[in-house]
């Protein structure tokens, strides 16, 4: 064992070196070679020195010897400490590139392996950072990061903000805590010109998503004049930019009371016209609005993920079709129905499949895509950390003096 | 036969109107039920009334007996006449979207089957129009096309401009032929704020590539103080913007002498700094550079179609990925790549491999991706509509205080 400082050794079988070495970043426990490395004997959460089968060494990752999901490599260079320094200068990088694009300090500040650091989502609110550990390696190393976050931004809170399946797979309980300083009961976000305020203990996630910020902006031309349609609308992240932008109404859809009753006070705090609202599941609220014989010019349409696991897929692969189809049904000829999916077990391909089926009935195009934005980095060689897709849609007008 | 026109009758074997049920536009040859209606006998170039095995009616397509793919639907609606009106209606429909999101007359006016006009490709140089069918059908419709745009536009000129491997497919020579009015040899365009001119007689495709149109716009706010390399500038669409937006030097490839005096033009016509030309096939000018050790912090990499058939898949991949790995080793900590592929044969996933292969060497990460502009419509059926994609790829920047 050569390993500098001595991290335990994790062997993969002959050629399970191959999609690492191809840059992707998971190791999985049938690739480890028990029988000279045992797995089960590794500490849950450490770091391991992670070897091919020649023991050659491919870098250190963060071990869980509990899941499938067993590796997630954090660097390729084995002699590397795995300390505050470390996450430092990871969250220095990740920062650096933020400062280059985003004027004002609202963003993801990390995103997972995206940003070479798997397991791990911190979102910033201007001097308050909320943190995400979806792995037992990140969670353990909570700590590391923390005082890193502090040494780099001296923010004046920070939020451990986790909970979902992710971290269930990985054994690990929901935790809300504050780690460092003062964290409010609501924290404030700036985008697209308006001022947005959110729960970041209640809200769903770390509060907010900054991942539609563009898409958001790139609908604002289409508003004025228009009767927008914003369904899952959560705290009006699309609605109320739109409706400053000159729509001329937006009814906003949500299932939730807590985050209609933020979105309102959202709407007045930006002096905007009052939003319609509509306290409902989606399928209901979409089939009553088609069978009153509403239309509208502009449409969102954002769900939560509807297909969490492989096992989800059919269920919510169906799903996705109906919203598609009930939307463009309420599509006026001329509008624009922006329709995304956060799934990251459907591509692209296959959501527009689901929409392609809605679109038999009428002259509909797709007329823009829009993905995550630029503080979600993809990793070039881990798909999965591509999640967000969206198209925008056009309904074709009808043409007043068509033939016969 | 209750065709209202008495277009002659192809009937589909059983099962094969699926596709076209779910919104597809296009017949295969052995989709056909020859044996009751012998495809052999129907006037190449001619429309016929597409029916089920049952005998219901599924539209009217535009048919050509000697290809595989041997019919193209342009209705659903079995009554309609394919006529000058037809034509005029879905050039209207086309018309209409281009004027509610471009402010000026420089874009593509139909693309094909994204505007339900399979095979029609038309570009719009304020008032010039410059028409490439790719089937036999609308190259046999070509005069009730321009009638059509005559009646609603008015140009001074409509040149015919069609050439290229699916026409060859189709059985038609290529074409260049001034079909009504007077087409200069120049054509002027007005994009991002920059005013160019091209050869549409001698220029590649219609003379402009209007589908990168955003990509190039995008890319704006990264150019002040950067070093860009422009990869295939062709006439400097993205050069010419990005020295206007205060790039520190540009340098363009391109291996076509008579496209590089063109961009030299437009370069002066822009009243820019002098841009760096390079006439050299790109590869070799990549694998130059980089032996020269030059850095770049903006490059811009989007080739022509390397893959222009299935039977080209293998090679034009590593194509992709050995312009994508030099691009990478050319880019500064801190930059930015925008590469594209515009060979529909290489979807998104597949292209996004390749790119993976290169950044295994350092710390890339995709943030952004492009798609064709919006005057490239997609139908939501025809994945094969959809041809454009783009990564903004970064390279994360160094850290000065890095531990160790």
């Amino acid at each position: 064992m050569s390993a500098t400082h001595h991290y335990p050794v994790l062997r993969l079988r002959p050629k399970e070196d191959r999609r690492l070495r191809a840059g992707h970043l998971w190791i999985y426990s049938n690739e480890i070679d028990v029988t000279k490395t045992p797995l089960h004997g590794m500490i849950p959460g450490s770091v391991c020195r992670i070897e091919d089968a020649q023991g050659k060494a491919i870098g250190l990752a963060h071990i869980n010897p509990h899941t499938l999901l067993c590796g997630r490599l954090l660097s390729r260079d084995p002699h590397l400490l795995i300390d505050e320094a470390f996450y430092q200068e990871r969250l220095h990088q990740a920062l650096r590139m933020r400062e280059k694009f985003f004027s004002a300090p609202f963003y993801r500040l990390v995103h997972g392996e995206g940003d070479g650091l798997p397991g791990l989502i911190i979102d910033r609110y201007e001097d308050t950072l909320v943190m995400q550990p979806g792995s037992l390696g990140m969670d353990r190393d909570i700590a590391l990061v923390a005082n890193a976050l502090q040494a780099l931004l001296h923010p004046t809170g920070i939020l451990l903000k986790a909970g979902g399946a992710a971290r269930r797979l990985e054994g690990l309980e929901d935790r809300v805590e504050v780690l460092f300083g003062q964290v409010p009961e609501r924290l404030q976000i700036w985008e697209n010109d308006c001022l947005f305020e959110m729960d970041p203990r209640g809200g769903q996630k770390t509060g907010w998503f900054y991942d539609h910020r563009a898409n958001r902006r790139r609908l604002l031309s289409y508003a004025p004049g228009r009767r927008v349609l914003d369904c899952f609308a959560y705290l009006g992240a699309f609605s109320i930019p739109l409706a400053k932008a000159g729509a001329l109404e937006v009814t906003a859809v949500d299932s939730s009371a807590p985050a209609l009753a933020l979105l309102e006070e959202n709407a007045r705090r930006n002096a905007v016209a009052p939003i319609r609202i509509m306290h409902d599941d989606a399928m209901e609220a979409l089939a009553r609005l088609r069978d009153r014989g509403e239309q509208f010019d502009l449409i969102v349409l954002d769900p939560p993920a509807l297909i969490k696991s492989k096992k989800d897929f059919k269920e919510g692969s169906i799903a996705y079709r109906r919203f598609n189809d009930l939307a463009m049904r309420l599509l006026a000829p001329g509008g624009i129905l922006f329709t995304a999916s956060c799934s990251h077990h459907l591509n692209r391909e296959t959501l527009l499949g689901q929409i392609a089926f809605g679109a038999q009935r009428g002259d509909y195009a797709i007329i823009g895509e829009g993905t995550q934005d630029m503080d979600h980095p993809i990793h070039p060689a881990v798909p999965e950390s591509s999640y967000l897709k969206g198209f925008y849609i056009h309904r074709r007008e009808l043409i007043a003096d068509e033939p016969e």
